[in-house]
């Protein structure tokens, strides 16, 4: 996002026409996706299993890890706790890094959630798939040095930028993947903050970081002309698991955009919607949105996040953060409806914290997303994921259907009716 | 919060000087938590079935459910993704709701996050226990209605607050828990912005408070006197899943704070530090915490939400906007340290969602937290723990052991260290 | 805005249908607005007296007050600061409480800001006028209260609100004005934040209620059954003097909303654009906005605010919290453009502070607003006038002129054209 | 602030001990501050006059100006608005630009606020005066640009840094002063958000970076691969009068701190509080203030910068952005108290706007802050007065005159009182 920041520089994609309508995509949809009997979920399985997906561990009949594997991952260990995974799918996707037909694992306890993903996947199919983009990566640190006044402060603020090649090759010192791309400082009285913003390869990154950043206070501690009376190797100031503006500005994490043109007709099939329907309804809701003092303008995409990261083996925690980013709801010239999701502050990883998990790599195995070179491609799909199931709050909103929805399939015992339209 | 909410009464708790340092708790620790073997982990699980907890589930030793059973909370389901869980505990709480030693069990893959809760528990302990208090609960909806222009608008502010005893007995139709307990409007242009503010039981209720909502605005049609261009029965003002200040004015979910004082002696054994290294790193923490522009003032209680809403079937989506809370750390005039937490935006239940499945009800059983009568419980749990995980940071901070504690247990393959002081 | 506040209860205006274009307005415009010559201000001068206006004082022909006439606003006083005004107008508005045609005062050194309302003015004229509503009023200020633990701030916030009769007393003997319309608290560990909201008649009122709280608080400290450990008479808690997205919630100051419907035949008369290009750029706009975090949607309502501000002896320093706002630029369905600003949080007063100053009171006897049950009139009028600065905005990104028009007259010793359209 | 930006690189200033008693500063303080006779304002002035200072007119002596002067600053110009300006100081400042002692002129209408002035700068001055630091300064433009899809988008984004040197050439062609420091972009779906950061010289800017970015887009057209379909030259995401953390990461206009350490014996005597007394009431507002939203940490700077914004021909409307900011209070290892305000987002001018107005350049020169080179100065200067400010409020709380200050001073017709200790 910035000009420091390490700017993914993909092959071009081949660009077709977004409004076109096209065919349906090569990979098949699960049947009978609303059928909670334990027949139709072996006929699921057993689609996945032909087409090549590893699912043993989620369908429970691999064994669990021992706990051993579980170093560095958990203290305390009793066991596993075990959360429901569904699919939606297959979605076209015509990214710069994911390019295909994906089936997501959604993992979740909200009734018709996944249902609503597979909606508005298939309306996405029927607009020729969802372009996306990972455009951008870094994840920052934020240390500060206490002086003994403001004179001292600004003297080590100007002094800093300086050590840049040092810093760098410390960090480098750190890890094979772990690479600084910039630095950053303010003067707040006699205090610096910094920040330190890195690479990371394919992992979230969140140690990584945070070792080099250690490893960056010790060397500059033994160069700097002025000890300072105090100093923290994280001050808060990253945005490190809380919802902010910064992001917008520098990228935390992944930069990562979906977008779609649905022409009025598909509107019409899907949701018995038109287009201004659609646009007045998310414009009453942004300026709902706007009344909370949220970060960000969206629906909900915290529900497709959580489904993801929980299934994948990502931080949990970084939902707080990633929600923040934007989605746009726009009447084009044409007529027709151009949405899209925008999200700066992507916390994920294909390699490190829970992905090796046996449930997370198939999972990630289900997206191709398994191990290096993979971070962006996921970063593509959690986009995509987003975007659906904003689609599917807005086409709700103008079909008046918000409330019905969880009406007919959001509570225990009741079964979620198939979508209407194929 | 507001004088409309439903301000809980409990029965007064016996207070005792909580800056006294006080006996161990009944309960006994769990044995070895940072050992990863096998064996340490059966002992582990032996204890808590001596002790009467139920973790067949957990362990694995009994089967998932049928799929027949997950109607309602999932589509497309194909199996379960595992997410381990480590226990913390015992704390001791001294709440309105909570009282006496509690296992807390966390499911995470971040190293080092379960023996930190560990360790601040222990504390903690040390210093009499955790008070907290569960002060308030009321979760709303938002509808917008669009008129001609805004003195038709302004005409349907006045009247609407004049059919509050109508709207309650609507809503009270919708479920044996819900009821109304409150009616605001904005004036936005020619749209009226309104919210609906609902008890709704020990349910987290975001459904309920759906058709209620739902069945409000359709009776709501059949009486107004003049009928709305558009409507919408959620306009995103009620703050669902992101993160605002609106809680802080009226209570989204349940509002539940945790504190402690922690005398100097503590603070020194177990930290090797001071008060004044305390409240001087989270001095600058908080400062650093202001300049993200990030809502509240916290340190990382994202991890403890995490940790425990997949563990006990929450909303996980939720944890986007629980987060917004503030965390306080002051020297007292006694030269001790008082820390609190408070979460105004506590989303938890311990019926409907997700609590129904086993590995959930075993997690919830722990805590003694299931079924009816329990939520405002869970909720003085929950700050106690992210109480635990704010003093760990703070406590990291004022060792200079931040960065110290990731590089020895955050990585995959190594083992964390016991905390040095049992 | 909240079923607490004081709704305002107008006689209802008759609305006119605000698509149709109508005559020009029974007053006036001044004359050659953009000539800077000395014979032009005469003129205009002149045309202002004709029409019964008093501006001796702001033409610099009466002399300025006596240094006694200022004790309670002013020490250390040596003379006054000389800021320009400018007059744009008329512009029709049919509010509830501003019906007519009004000359609106700027003070301001910005080349083109005047210039810019009066095209704005001129569009609004050509659309019938401007429709607006000030729907509520109430200021608040927010004691803190600190116990000895979270338990027994538990118990003062349940009391707190069982003392409304003898609060309201109280608070009826400071001022004839000042009236108690609502109480809320929040407990944050062991301190109990309040709110107390007053109606404070004609007066921006913020000295009347910190001398009403303070009252109460008096009288609070002699009813406590347990007396706090400390205390503050405002927490900051109540918004005073910054941007906080709680007016949204419950109104700060007051809530005036203004709107109008511009034909597109209207728009291309007047900005040379059409409705889809004023929408677009109005969206990209706000998703700009949105990415600064920054609390509300709106173009730019600090120009207008501050050159009222100024102009009618307004406190200046609540310019910080009055820019809370939301701006809406939407297509109608019969395909012309709806706008309205909303400011949720507009602390301004008729009487009291700075508003009995000469050239205070002739600006505010241009909007004849002079004393009391005028400000929520007022108000009205303050939102038609961002409202006529948005649009100015939203027309110059759509003609593309935003730049163009800084260029030729927003730099000293040049001379802006006048809009070409009259 | 960010490596980007342009650091100042002040000579250092000499340090001497900041917590140590000095001698009275050699300016003597204006005589009887609170009395409001003619007879106490005309020994006022006098004094000035004395001293050296030009103030015909503030004192109304000297005409005002031609219209013809005002071409470029206002239309529609009948007159002007007198607004009181008050004096107070001298204030002893040792910063990095501003040197010496001030008297500093203060426009307002708000009672007992220049007295509060004075009573801080009594303080401050008694504890050796106040460190001030202008660290950094830009100003930056956002232009946006929409594509047709995300891909051509991106592929904007990797182009645009390449353009760096034609860039920069094409803005020092539109102005002596204007001068490209960095450029940054995002990408938001199908349109990339771009901000170019600029240094402005001695003005505050706007209007030279709009011109600067206007020419800047003009030049990028030329040279673009692919055309957009449509841009923005300002897409409101600069922050332009508006309240944004944005500031924090990268400076906006200028940032300054101020920093003063108070011993105890000084507080005992001033505000007959002690340090817990003052870092406890602080604490208090400061939970206050994020239980608002509101970004940044402060008790009131709006008031210092409303009264210094107008006296000193500033663009008023800025207070809107300039009120983001971080005001520290905290007791250090000596136990005496340290306090600064730190603002990132100050947009001041020596030169440009409304700073060539008669009372403004006698406001300024009161600063010795006319013309080129000294806009750092000014804003060091007002770094000082709004920590004046700060300090003056945790005082009030700390010794529980909040309400009783307002009591006393606030209200028309009744006169402050001289602060008890000199």
């Amino acid at each position: 996002m910035t000009s420091a920041g390490r700017l993914e520089d993909p092959s071009p994609p081949s660009i077709t026409d977004p409004a076109a309508e096209s065919p349906a995509p090569r990979a098949r949809r699960l049947p009978a996706t609303t059928d909670v009997s334990t027949a139709a979920m072996q006929t699921r399985r057993q689609r996945l299993r032909d087409d090549g997906y590893a699912i043993d561990h989620l369908a429970g009949s691999s064994a669990p890890p021992e706990p051993e594997t579980l170093a560095g991952n958990i203290e305390g260990f009793i066991g596993y706790a075990r959360v429901p995974v569904g699919i939606a799918g297959p979605v076209t996707i015509r990214g710069a890094h994911a390019r295909g037909d994906f089936f997501v694992p959604i993992a979740t306890t909200e009734g018709t959630l996944v249902a609503s993903f597979q909606h508005a996947f298939n309306v996405m199919n029927r607009c020729g798939g969802v372009a996306a983009l990972c455009s951008e990566e870094q994840v920052g640190r934020a240390p500060c040095f206490e002086f003994a006044d403001v004179h001292e402060a600004g003297a080590f603020a100007r002094w800093f930028p300086t050590q840049r090649d040092g810093l760098a090759q410390v960090v480098a010192g750190t890890s094979r993947f772990c690479r600084l791309l910039g630095l950053h400082t303010s003067v707040i009285g006699n205090t610096v903050y910094t920040r330190l913003e890195f690479s990371t390869g394919d992992a979230a990154g969140q140690n990584m970081v945070t070792l080099a950043t250690q490893a960056a206070c010790q060397w500059l501690l033994t160069q700097m002309p002025v000890q300072p009376r105090s100093w923290l190797v994280e001050s808060v100031l990253s945005g490190d698991k809380r919802a902010s503006a910064l992001a917008f500005r520098d990228t935390r994490g992944r930069n990562a955009s979906a977008e779609v043109v649905l022409p009025a007709k598909v509107i019409a099939r899907y949701w018995r919607a038109d287009v201004d329907a659609m646009t007045r309804s998310w414009n009453q809701a942004l300026i709902g949105s706007a009344q909370t003092g949220a970060v960000g303008l969206q629906g909900n995409v915290a529900n497709a996040l959580a489904g993801l990261f929980i299934a994948c083996g990502q931080d949990v925690a970084c939902i707080a953060e990633a929600v923040v980013c934007v989605t746009r709801c726009e009447r084009t010239p044409a007529g027709d409806l151009y949405a899209s999701v925008t999200l700066p502050n992507l916390i994920v990883g294909t390699v490190g914290g829970g992905t090796h998990l046996p449930t997370a790599q198939e999972c990630l195995g289900l997206l191709d997303c398994v191990g290096t070179g993979k971070a962006a491609k996921l970063a593509e799909i959690v986009a995509v994921t987003t975007l659906a199931g904003e689609l599917s709050i807005i086409g709700a909103m103008a079909s008046g259907a918000f409330a019905a929805a969880h009406a007919a399939g959001g509570r225990k015992g009741r079964s979620a009716q198939d979508p209407a339209v194929p």
